[in-house]
């Protein structure tokens, strides 16, 4: 097993074609405005996922080089996303994408959505009444993708990228997906590519926590950065963190500290472990934080708390903290 | 087997709960306004489905008592869709709802869309674009129906149902589909029940001819009023009409006359034959007819030709003929 | 005179056709979006009313059967409610419809607004910007109702109905509005059929107060529920309240159950009374509770309160409480 | 009685404060986009009136000092016909307001609609569906004026007026507004202001067509251009025209000359008398033209006639001819 | 130098044509709903300018009778905010045109924007992301005005003004801005015009706040009311405030009153000094306040704190204030 | 001089990093629906240039790998046009950015609008009312690049283009922006790359049609394929053609024909000359055609005549055309 790259040897940006690859899952997202989805007679359009937003973060945000692997069938829906994502910024030029001539070729579907594009229709909530998600998701053709799909050595050998992330929303979505992320972790790792993974841990994709743990503990020993917070750690990996849910955020920080310090006990190959910590005060309104723990420094580094603080959407927060500390890393 | 019901011995409305009860498929239809879909950043909201379309235009456009016949998955989108329905005036109460628990009984799913509500998303066109509809239904509630779902003697025996109809979507649509039709239908006849289908074939939904014809020759003796133009008299039950595709209209009706001949000769219950005719000039603009051929009489009653009508839509012109004609029935 | 049926007693669901009835007003909504009315140049469109809110709540929230008793006027607007209300499950069957041919008969109008249905223009206000609704409903269909207009034999005797409601926008919107409010309480209680009623005073619909008192007194003894907060109880009752109307919670809590303790005593047929209660921190936020009080067990049942909760729109909280309250009896 | 005005006599701009003023109604017009109104959930928020929309032409097209002569209740619908009547250029200073304090006085009402300002729902149409509008106009501010409310002297007296417009609608729509309209022709005359009216002849505002008749024989006398095509000639005038009302453009211009030559023998003071023409091929396509008729030269003046021409909306076309004549008029 | 009009000394509102009238720019404003500019696919469209907000405020929300002077492209935009301006009731009469024929007149321009209308692009934020103003205002015509382009005699002198208003945006906005505004304020005084200015300093307009203090220092003597907050006072007259930016409101205000003594003496011909006050809690919510400090009084009066009000857009609000104070004193 | 490329020998696409590049200008487009400019509340945000199109054409439309050379202000407006771009899949890499931190360096303005992105406001007309577009664009970003700014031999010698295109309004758009495009087209040819050009003339860029035709004489000459209907060849090359603007399309494509076989002998390096012809009935329908002249074979090809046939928008019909040409070109 190749060393695994630390945040500190992250590859110099002239040696690589990407600064950031994301490997996941992205949906379009379909927002019924201030209505609850069952009562809208109007939606907006966006694009998300866990995995890929942390590339468009990169691009749009950031103004770094990224793109995302994932694959998306070649209808209109796939289009859009796609366009999106270029909007974004994001280099799309990776995607695998499914045909709709039924043709019987490995990566060909039919017009009539026996793989499709996955869409999820997501309200923000307002007030005492929760934002809720719906996910089509369950057939989409990212969740063909299997080990050998993607032509690594080319990628993290030829090309080069300073650091490819993934997420536990891909990882468990379907029983090839974990075979791949596994292999892009080592890969990237042969080639010395910084890796990061988001746990994000949903029951909702996988219910089964053991099954979860399992495959992370098997993608743990490969990751540089590990994201994810107290919930995900004992979901997706099985740690016990000390502090009650709904700890005030000085208590959490805390246990939290308590709880990452015996994760980088257990994968010393992580430099980093970190999170977001939100408290939702209403579906408007949240309270919001960070953590990064260094872990050859053992050394916390809280982001400034805010509190009480209006918010449009919730939905990515999470994402939005991986991109932002991979862009901070990638730009010294 | 009994007696075909003819649309002159339709029931006595007051002898029924239901003026029209329909079966089939209803999706979520997304219509991305005048921008096509891959560019979309808005969507207005509708529904619709071949056969419950049917169901919508007697209750809403004839003020007639309908129900339908269909299954969805009880989350926000199957709520919107039945929520727009019965907005429309028809009765949702024999919906059957797929619970999103995965329990384990026969009619749960789960939330990630392993079934899921069928969506269609409809880009009407302009000018020289074609309109251009977008299918993610092969993964829907309907199509796990089957023989046996539906109470078929409450509902015919003894609420009472004056117009049974079904059509060439729902038919052909799962392997189980045919299957429940054909009950359908021949459970109506048993109890007087007037029924019309719309041949409506979609090579989307079955690109095997021959088995569509195969199913359609099955549930043809069970009909009074049969709905289809000349291609899909060809496609889904196997007679050639003498004219070209784009012949002109009066060319094209004499044609058709012939061919229904043939049709009714073969099908002596049939009572009633027809359908619209449709001279698409460009996206915004058709020709407009329909004819009525009455067996018995042997007589075609054609509607006036309406010539370069500018429309806002094209989808659903058929059903809206198959509704039309059936209310003018019911209301005498 | 009958005796008043009591929360206790409601009849069972299975012995009824509808849930809950309610008779009352029922306008077209428009609301200017986030710009003040004089300024606005889009407007959307929804429905609503005081009494009928009751019927829409239990019937799209709580799943109820229900229905309204209301008059329309038969032209687009009309159908526009209707299709509303449809859309909200409601059951919209025993609405008197008001023919726009002019043609003498009772439940006839024309085209140009003598009778016609009602409209409000409800801005939601922001910030320091309170809310602010105008009213066109002096010459709204609903007021020419009057006793005799509804068979309520058919109804309470025949068909059923677990919960009959109205309210004092009704009670009080018209001459004969009061007698057919009065003629409705007493035949359900004379069919057993539970009678709710919200005081809900407006002086913009009765100025009078001492007519608002009058009425509402003869009404009262009928009642099972009585819904009213402090200044209802006041100005459409006649009971004082000893805390101040901008009390604090706690206060204002101690006060009104000694007041309904009063009524209770009044008015021994009571079983329930009960209000929402509401803060308003400014056009954006407000604290929200809530109270209901058992007179027979002298106990008062406080929601929790909510504090500084963002919010939509505020009108119909009233509304919803007592929907609420209902649904909950009826689902036992 | 004074000598009435010629177009060629019309007073120097220099000389008047206004060069048109109108008087008449204005309502809300809420127009549901391209959904029927019956089922929108949105509408925009226009204005409009037979009569001011001559003005609004005047001052928004051409750029000319028009006002309106009109009542509006002082609420936020009042404000925002108001606000949109500026915007055009109008001056609104002259406009009748009813405040809303119900204080007793001659011009107050309420804030429940007992007046209120007039709203139309207008859908424009698609197609074979024919545009459809739906009036609430029957208990309006403006109904309530009668004769002696304008102060005449002063406005054509010293603040002086070169044109001044009224209508079919205003002048029938009322017990006293004929007598208002009188009124003000006949002082108009008095001050050397030419005088327009357009017969603008509704069933939907007067179905009694001898009472229109009478009271237009009246207000002729008056007038210096009569504006009305072959229909509103005999419905609100009393004059045949040969042709039939299906009649293509060059036979109807035919018989409409024979017919304005008798109204121009009947009435002298007519200097001249137009119209404009419409055929409409369809709700989206009309042809369109349009005829001045000089009657001191015995002279027919058509505009090209236009074919086929597709329109957003038909509402409105005979005002803009009437303001357009003006408009060329005073331009000179 | 004629004598400086105090507050105590405005004019009779009967020998005046106009309550106020201000001098300055005035741009389109395009929003962009709640997204930020770069992403959006819509926006709103409003109007606003420093100055012309103040006439807006006082005929809008005062209904006084305001007018705006400044200078606008003939074009489209042009015509577009001045619509706006017109539905707001402010008198664009007094508005210089440039027209687009490229004549070489001193009052012309092409189509191609070499003077152009000013725009701005102004995203509202939301929570943590900040407000956000685009101004592409370099090359308006308003710019170009000079010293002599405006007939002062008429409007002060014939027309007759109460109050004429001015502001920093306008003053520094170009080489001749100053000149012209310095005449203004001279003329005003010498016809017996109470003179107001907004200090109202952005280094985006002129980041030379030497400059600034120069001109300022110029037209201050003019002045009857001045508008500043300490941050206006000392950029752009060269005062220091004792406390911090970021002082709580108690602090700030007596440091503020200490700097307005100074300013007072150094400036006798001031009767009024003011400012609103403003803390941003976030970009949905602030802190609002305000204080006029009368100098021949001593006198400082404080609006009442507003803490934590929402808001749906935070520009405008100090133009807002000067509105207030102007039409209070105007309507005495 | 090197040789001029033809079309047959357009490079392989393997030895390429772009199919192809384009230089010019590329502009906000706001569309204000379906309401004219002035009255507009609501726009829409598109982007739009006549060279810039015809990349985005080959991007979007035909997959093929584009580029665009253009210079944008670093602004959020800069950003929305970059981002519609990119989402079109077009190359924005090559874009030339100016900051906005006005340092005095050559690529740099400030925040107000000194240098700006170029805005225009196109409304599409309807019926009678033709379509109009107001431009701010005198003061763009584009206009300040001259000879030396752009690295040609990095782009055409080390990366590779197959196709370089410009047009008739960067060329003319301001007194340097000539003298690049020349650069450019010599250049290409030095290096083997096609090169294409439409004349586009637009007597709003550069009215001196000598100066147009001055410039446009310098650059023919290095040409493959020139784009020009025949006012474009008359305005901008001095042509002239002997059939009536108005012609129908059969008399204009013969007189067309003859034009462009005089070009082709005056400049034997043109492979291909073309053009679109548009015939338009009115603002919503138009005639389309277009037809492309092989030089060296002396050949004519005509595309087929749509006739009255429905648009939504015509802006932007020549950039397309040339677009489509090439890309057949590219694809072979």
């Amino acid at each position: 097993m190749s060393k695994v790259t630390t945040f500190q040897d992250i590859k110099a940006a002239a040696s690589c074609r990407y600064d950031g690859v994301a490997l996941g899952e992205v949906m379009l997202r379909l927002d019924p405005y201030d209505v609850p989805t069952a009562s809208a007679r109007q939606m907006r359009v966006f694009q998300g996922g866990g995995e890929t937003n942390v590339a468009c973060g990169m691009a749009y945000t950031f103004g770094l080089r990224s793109a995302v692997l994932t694959a998306l069938v070649d209808d209109h829906i796939g289009k859009n996303i796609r366009n999106q994502l270029r909007g974004a910024g994001v280099d799309t030029s990776k995607i695998i994408w499914f045909n709709t001539k039924s043709d019987g070729s490995r990566f060909s579907t039919d017009g009539k959505g026996t793989l499709m594009n996955g869409i999820n229709f997501t309200y923000n909530g307002k007030g005492v009444i929760p934002s809720d998600t719906l996910y089509y998701r369950a057939h989409t053709a990212i969740r063909e993708l299997r080990a050998g799909d993607i032509d690594w050595d080319t990628l993290f050998g030829q090309e080069g990228v300073r650091v490819f992330s993934t997420g536990g929303i891909f990882t468990l979505i379907s029983p090839t997906s974990s075979e791949l992320a596994l292999e892009g972790v080592q890969k990237a790792n042969e080639y010395g590519t910084f890796v990061a993974a988001d746990l994000n841990y949903r029951s909702k994709v996988e219910p089964n926590k053991n099954r979860a743990r399992e495959i992370n503990q098997k993608i743990a020993p490969y990751l540089g950065f590990l994201v994810g917070n107290d919930s995900d750690l004992h979901d997706a990996l099985g740690y016990e963190t000390r502090a009650d849910p709904d700890a005030p955020y000085q208590e959490w920080i805390s246990a939290y500290q308590e709880t990452v310090r015996k994760v980088a006990k257990d994968y010393p190959n992580l430099s980093l472990i970190g999170t977001q910590w939100r408290g939702a005060t209403n579906a408007d309104m949240i309270s919001w934080g960070a953590v990064v723990y260094d872990t050859a420094a053992d050394k916390i580094y809280p982001a400034p708390l805010r509190v009480d603080i209006p918010i449009a959407d919730r939905t990515g927060g999470g994402d939005s903290f991986a991109s932002g500390v991979l862009s901070a890393l990638l730009k010294g």
